[in-house]
């Protein structure tokens, strides 16, 4: 039996609201297959436009064996490149960030302008075409501000997201955000046991004393109920509108970008994600008040931003190898907040720092346990619908993988 | 032709009495064969029931990529259970011992029994049988005190292995033995070339001066036959009883547990094996006076005990990859004996942790020259005949493996 | 398809003048198949005579997953044997260096003489017969002092490499030189990259600010032949003569060890490869003065020298696994030459060391790139030449090695 065919029979084999099979977290095919067709296919979240004001500002952006260049070239435009130098491969941008007036790769010393062109190559024989040489692009869509690559051939089409979430993203003013803080956290597990992770709060309450403090959602249907509706009642004289996008629903268009919007409301007493509950930073957007709240965005299988009134955090889950990932994370305010005057960085990633740093923990021993001959699938709780419904969309996403493959 | 067809082949080709070939030490195709058939699915000593006294009381017995909790019950009986939850996999005990009421995973706090049974799950639908969810059992036996346990579905039959060491466990009193010391120490290299090296002392004296100084095994038959005799006469009075049982008989019967015991004399002036050869703690069972000889009991491929007249060595040696293992030693001594008056802890250890690190680096050379296309398997010698029986065992149980899976 | 297929499949598709595709840095399959093919197999530059002045002298060499012992016998003679005991595989000297009356084993001490022969095992059965238990011979090629050695059972001819250098190797003394100093550089990439890097200057404009400021080679052919004029006009009253073997020529006969000879006139005001361009140890062989040149010496895929007129520094380019390997580099100076007085030991190794240290970077670079899905063989420039001829001679050898394999 061919690799494929048994990974298509596994597939098939998976119980509808239940946790994977084992080897979808151990198998080496498996992971090969997900790599193209569900990660660096997909729109990931790459970093956010105010990071390059000037032109000739870059990032690099790295995930698994991928590197690209998000560049702002002299027209103003942000561009993104592949980090390959068409001569012999070698990555061209070293540092994560800087300024440069044109790339020169530190090996052989080709040299690209702002918009990828190959301008000047010392030796080579007359047919030499620089013309032909230009850095391989990579997909890039700017949202509000927000930078999302892909580095494969056809990501799926972020229209409907777009223009959906175009209300939510003006809200909170995604387009005036700035960066004030980044760090990354390696994980020891396969990267789908750690965006499900993500995905869920069943574990709030036995795993994130700080967090389960603050947020609902690791409440019943009924308790929570009552303080959305407190929420809910004081939304709207905060300058917030009361939008739902579930996950689930539209993901089910092929070849559409999956999202999702939902806010939910804090426990009483508490504005935002800070140590004492407090506002920690300027109101984004066009908020005007605190309502107790706090939004969830998705997009896509790996990137998120939870959005509190005062400041946003991203997410981004992506592998290294079969049984290593990393979750970076980055802490967004205001553009024009001032650090030590209207937000202290310490205090902006508290939360989400010690709740990472648990997380790892957790998702390291649960792959730990998936690892044993002794793990078994079972069954999702209520309360990890999102996740379920992730895993539904990985399925059906490997599944045309899987057939493109037997039919190519 | 197949992966099994060759290591078929692979099997049949070995000549008796010599080493095994390089591809037993190297290939990744067997190593995962062996792992269920050989160790894991084998009974393997964890530990010993004076650890686990009280009610909740329990031990976590980690071995590749499996994990068991043993925990003494409410009925103050002992169980076994894999240490994996039963809703996402996670492992449930990260501690290696403790005492708990109750089992909670740390992922989405499921709690499970002293028995096993899971007794609470928030949030789960109406469908969801709590009954159908308690964590798997472990096979588990104990013999005087000794608990071993196997995460095979068939491990063989203790039956005989208990009937006939029963003399020798009550000679030393395993039953009344603590854990008074333990220590892990890893090795790079394959797990049977680790296994090979304890079973053999054809390598003592090149390698081990300060053991090779009180144990006789490396000695010639003649030289070893004059102090066997000298141990022999003062055995009776000293109220131990002349027993050996050959490894080799007993693991010819398939489907039973191999083992067995034998009394090797020490060099005169040796009581024990200490760093001066006096006696270093209290009598163990129905001894009464130094003999002057210590007995090996071997149980399966990995475990193994020394019993001097005065304190018992376990030695645990188990695979964590292809080319990783490690070796886990305990040092028992007389459950009343008090730490600091009746013995002292590093003398205790003394010879054993110097003679292992120094069998860790013998072990490590020697995986290294097994990995070179020029070794080539060679003769064993007269005093590697317990090695030479243990690959005979080997290569059986591999053949029946090999017989299952193209059957299977 | 098969494997070898797949293989075969892509050596036909790769274009002349292009760099390889991907999988030959990637793949594991091409990684085994080349280790015996085209590195071990092959003549591997192992040290110098000048290491082993006395009998019993001997050095250890190691490669990838392959060890050997060379050493001076009891008749004077130089002889390389397999780092591994014929009992049970251990390695057999742990030391890099040292003298010996004999090897023992340090496993089970089974002794072996300075010519290989098992003199001493104990207590094997009486069937037992040393003579069939001398330690392996590895092939060993001798060429005016130079020690090269090969893991494979058929290594290429030496013949033809040993006459026509006969002249350079007398011209510099190679017989008369002495290790002053040995360093060996891990590189976390697939060894061609680092060969590749040696072979071509392409790269040291950009990169090596030092070397690029002595060595000519990174000059296009008109400034180049101005400076290399400069350096014939006063070869021979320098004592050396003007010889040159390009690489590929000789590369194209079958079953012969490739090779190559070329001097080239370093930067005007530098005699030598130094920090401020003079000379730093004695002349070697037959020179009486500076020519202001630098010749280089290549044997087979991983062997290189460059000889000064004051020294020669030698490189060995092996793997480690699929994407590391390591550079060990020799500063050879004339016997005679006396540390402290005639040279100092940091300033010969200065330029090297400072190089190699960026080129561990470039290439490490180079592989991080080369993995990218956007990564595509480029076209070499005329500075590459070199670097396409162990191309295509790699290709070559590689497409026999499949030839063999399909037909084995």
């Amino acid at each position: 039996m061919t690799s494929t065919a048994h990974i298509k029979n596994l597939l098939e084999q998976q119980q509808e609201g239940w946790s994977l099979d084992q080897e979808f977290y151990t198998s080496q095919d498996i992971y090969r297959l997900e790599m193209d067709q569900v990660v660096t296919g997909n729109w990931i979240f790459a970093g956010h436009t105010s990071q390059l004001p000037e032109q000739g500002d870059y990032i690099v952006f790295t995930v698994a064996k991928e590197s690209a260049i998000i560049v702002r070239t002299q027209n103003n435009e942000l561009k993104a490149f592949a980090n390959v130098c068409r001569h012999r491969g070698s990555r061209i941008c070293l540092d994560k960030a800087g300024n440069n007036k044109k790339f020169s790769c530190p090996y052989h010393g080709w040299i690209y302008d702002l918009d990828g062109n190959l301008t000047a190559a010392r030796a080579m024989n007359e047919s030499f075409n620089k013309d032909d040489f230009g850095l391989h692009s990579v997909a890039m869509e700017i949202l509000h501000g927000l930078i999302f690559i892909s580095f494969g051939d056809n990501p799926p089409s972020m229209k409907h997201a777009a223009e959906t979430l175009e209300e939510p993203f003006k809200m909170f003013g995604f387009k005036n955000l700035k960066v004030a803080a980044q760090k990354t956290y390696p994980i020891a597990a396969n990267w789908k046991l750690a965006v499900e992770n993500y995905m869920e709060c069943y574990h709030c309450a036995p795993a994130h004393p700080e967090y389960a403090k603050m947020h609902t959602l690791m409440l019943d249907r009924k308790r929570r109920d009552r303080v959305q509706d407190h929420m809910l009642g004081k939304m709207e004289s905060c300058g917030l509108k009361d939008i739902c996008h579930e996950f689930e629903d539209l993901e089910a268009k092929a070849g559409s970008q999956g999202f999702g919007y939902s806010r939910t409301a804090l426990f009483e007493g508490y504005e935002t994600g800070s140590r004492d509950g407090k506002g920690i930073a300027p109101f984004l957007g066009e908020i005007t008040g605190y309502d107790g709240g706090a939004s969830d965005f998705s997009f896509g299988p790996v990137s998120f931003f939870l959005a509190y009134s005062d400041h946003v955090v991203g997410y981004v889950f992506t592998p290294v190898s079969q049984q290593q990932c990393e979750c970076k994370i980055y802490w967004l305010v205001r553009k024009d907040a001032v650090e030590g005057k209207d937000y202290d960085k310490a205090e902006l990633m508290w939360l989400w720092d010690i709740t990472t740093y648990a997380d790892e923990r957790i998702i390291v021993d649960n792959q730990a346990g998936v690892n044993s001959r002794h793990y078994q699938s079972g069954p999702f709780s209520e309360m990890e619908r999102t996740e379920k419904n992730f895993i539904n969309w990985y399925l059906a996403t490997m599944k045309n993988a899987v057939q493109s493959a037997s039919a190519g």
